[in-house]
């Protein structure tokens, strides 16, 4: 099959290496030509512009936000206007509700097909193939383009034929993380003024009832207040939580504790973390609760 | 060891069960006599009040309240009267750290020890012995009565000699929980105004980043809408959340997550729902978007 | 002074009655052309489309939205196209900070005149005359049309030459306005649980610190739970605190009390309030604290 | 008539003094006594202690919370043990609903009278006989202390027989004055990061819907940021908001805007602000927008 690939960041990267491993033929596309270099000696071939991705069987977008998704597929030489008709889009960014929406219809008025695939998990996630990948999209592309999701996951879950369903749940997924991070970030605050050491403190809830990857890895980070540097930064959190405030928000839907991190955000942001990890939120919930600096435990 | 044992409800009997297994001689007491039956065909001995229990090495506590401890420890014939000198109490009961502190106090001052050991799990742990405690107590103490601890849990987690900590770090465990209730109500609201399954999002989350118990138990009641029968009643989770936030004030520290929680239980029972799970919180959230009755997903 | 005026709902059409009183020639425009039809009458000229109201020194906005200004201003035949130059855009309408930023720019662009002049005030002030106006605009196009303000006002108060800064000051005073609903509603609802009457309530309230017009108005509206008809219906309300919000987002700025009436209003509105005025929060306020229908006092 | 008066704080000493120059035997106490100095002066009585109040027709009390009350009633020699069957408690400060329950059935039990008549108003209003009373008790009572009440105030409002209401009411008037601190607080933050000049803003809002005594009082303390000396510090109205909060709860009533406000006091104390006065929440607003010191408007 021949592919094509947009996006070379710390996720797209990775993914597109493993496409390549499984063995299709690889065009790729990166704003900063450099990024594509290292998979240009592995094999794969290099575009200078989205135009030059063609022709493709399916086309891989995985870019920052809304913005760079428009330029790469309405914009000169984009997809929409590109992309042969019968190959499929498959998007993986973390999209608003809005733009996956307007991408359906974009494509479908081309006869260009659009599977949404947005994914969980970190770059080394990504690197060992241990991707999760949320799937919507018309039975018959998915069908099509599922053996490339194989290639870049450890597990595809399928949830519909509407491809903007798929978006819907990854924000739902990045709210749920981030509520993770206010939460564990008040828990802490409040145990730290007890003394509790902070490390105990996440031993003892990932030993138990919150035995979950996400718990693991932010628990650490605010235990140890490693904020820096960022795995995912505060302002991309930011932009996640807003989206999914406005996915419920155009049905009607409110979210409060979405508003809360919202605020939150808002508040890390102009109180300076804007280049720190996203769970620097504890942070700010432990500066409110009077706590400053490491915790010391004699 | 001469054991004895306040409080037979939904934890305290299949505890005290496990406590007679291990070849312990018990003298157990429940106000309401009836349910100490049981256990007295199976070999312990039934006070009808507190001071009955005595003599003993040591006493576990496992009561619905702040009132219902004070009730058995401080009222006539309770354990500071009538426990001997080195006797230990062990408290198990979900109580405030405002009344872990005055317990401690009065039992030093009648030699007696005391170590708060909470409990994380439910009633069908509790039977298998699959139970977390979170201890601390004077060392020596705690070193005495790990053997009794081991009987009835999983696995133990030492968190320092001043036993009012233990208490802290439960509730800020049920407050983790509620706020976990909560995020989830607000995203399944948001993914079926989208007309995603909810068993099918469960499935998703918890074969994921959300791999944990919590999300496993309370997923599966909310996809389901079966708040009722309460395996925990939504009184007695607003009860621990308000000691958290008591907890946290006593310290100075905010708990804006909390405060939210504690105002939609509040809601959620002026609702009618007081008799209901406390995940009917996601009902709550579920309603305040314009959703009645289950979802329909064809 | 040859004036136009687009927009002739319960707010424009007294104020354009006002500019016709006071000697002005005057050409309306609504888009529902019999509700232009009694100004027409008293001696107004009547244009079928937004072109129609050329030539004229001065233009009046008073719609309902973002979307309806736009229309009459960047659509074919709108403000933009065939404004003369020199002319000056009065916008009366509470709209976002960024249209009035593009509209400041694009009358600009176009040798053309813009001031935001939001008002204060509801249909009988407007009538009376007795509106508040917040104006900014370049001082010599304000100093020019500072008369046909005064014609429709009771005072103007002049807060800079950037147009937009009115606009952020009029959704701020609505935000405020908002604040005063909901801590009302949540006041009144403690009280009323108490057994108190609502209407001795109030009156205490606006005898003493908060005898202010707002307080008094929508004291009385609450009190008398007498939320329809409607004065300002409660999805106006939501869009301006979520204009407002959207201003402090641009900079940077958390509003958690903005936030908090967004979600209540979202949620008022699933629960059936859409057509009620905007002071039903109160009511969610009450309907949260168990209190269903009239208070009774006895 | 022979009055006693207990309590000669800021406000107290004012209110006593009026009582003393509308011809009234008086004799007052204050723990310290240096504070009764000046009155004893002006012909009142020093007692040294609570039980040097009696005998007495009625005796006001005017302390800083419910434990001061609580010992100056229950207390060795207080008011419960040595008021004459028939005298009259009139409780002028601001306490808990709980804890005005609990005085009037203690003084039913003893044959002696009580009536709550909480004050709204500042030290310089009590001084100039302006302050506004909320009064509740047995109308028979009430009737007999109302030349008192007279004496002391510009209007007595009368909301009913059960003393408590009164108290109610005033908390829930604190409440809202919270509430216009916090909106007061993040509007001008929002202004002002548009370049807003606050004292220009706080003339607009004060001259139109907002002309009420709080708007201007604290509007002007916060356009000046001048939150020290403070008229009433930061942990008082926490105080309040938590009263607030108390009585409603006990009644099962959310209170979400009031549960914020504690959270941004408790905040505001934990970064510094303890002492300042409790319009320092605009300040808090101000710095979660990144605002800090004042705003420069050219």
């Amino acid at each position: 099959m021949k592919i094509a690939f947009a996006g070379l960041g710390n996720m797209g990267e990775p993914i597109a290496r493993n496409l390549l491993k499984a063995g299709n033929e690889l065009t790729v596309y990166n704003r900063t030509r450099a990024r594509a270099e290292p998979l240009g000696k592995e094999g794969a071939k290099i575009a200078d512009k989205p135009a030059g991705l063609m022709p493709a069987d399916a086309v891989f977008t995985m870019l920052a936000d809304d913005g760079a998704v428009e330029g790469v597929v309405f914009g000169p030489g984009g997809l929409i206007e590109t992309m042969p008709k019968g190959a499929i889009h498959l998007s993986l960014s973390t999209i608003s509700v809005a733009l996956s929406k307007r991408l359906a219809a974009a494509h479908a008025a081309k006869g260009q097909g659009y599977v949404a695939a947005p994914v969980f998990g970190r770059p080394e996630a990504a690197a060992a193939q241990k991707l999760f990948v949320v799937a919507a999209g018309a039975p018959a592309e998915h069908e099509r383009v599922k053996p490339l999701l194989e290639a870049i996951s450890q597990r595809i879950f399928t949830i519909g034929a509407d491809p903007s369903v798929a978006n819907v749940v990854k924000l739902s997924g990045n709210f749920l993380i981030a509520s993770v991070l206010e939460s564990l970030g008040e828990a802490m605050a409040l145990v730290r003024k007890y003394g509790v050491d902070p490390h105990a403190y996440i031993e003892i809830l990932t030993n138990t009832l919150f035995a979950a990857p996400v718990y693991k890895t932010y628990g650490a980070i605010i235990a140890d207040e490693k904020y820096k540097p960022a795995g995912f930064a505060l302002p991309l959190g930011l932009k996640d939580v807003k989206l999914a405030l406005a996915a419920a928000e155009a049905m009607g839907a409110p979210m409060p504790l979405a508003s809360m991190l919202r605020d939150h955000a808002l508040t890390a942001i102009a109180r300076g973390y804007g280049e720190h990890d996203w769970s620097v939120l504890a942070k700010l919930a432990a500066e409110n609760a009077g706590l400053n600096g490491k915790t010391k435990v004699g």
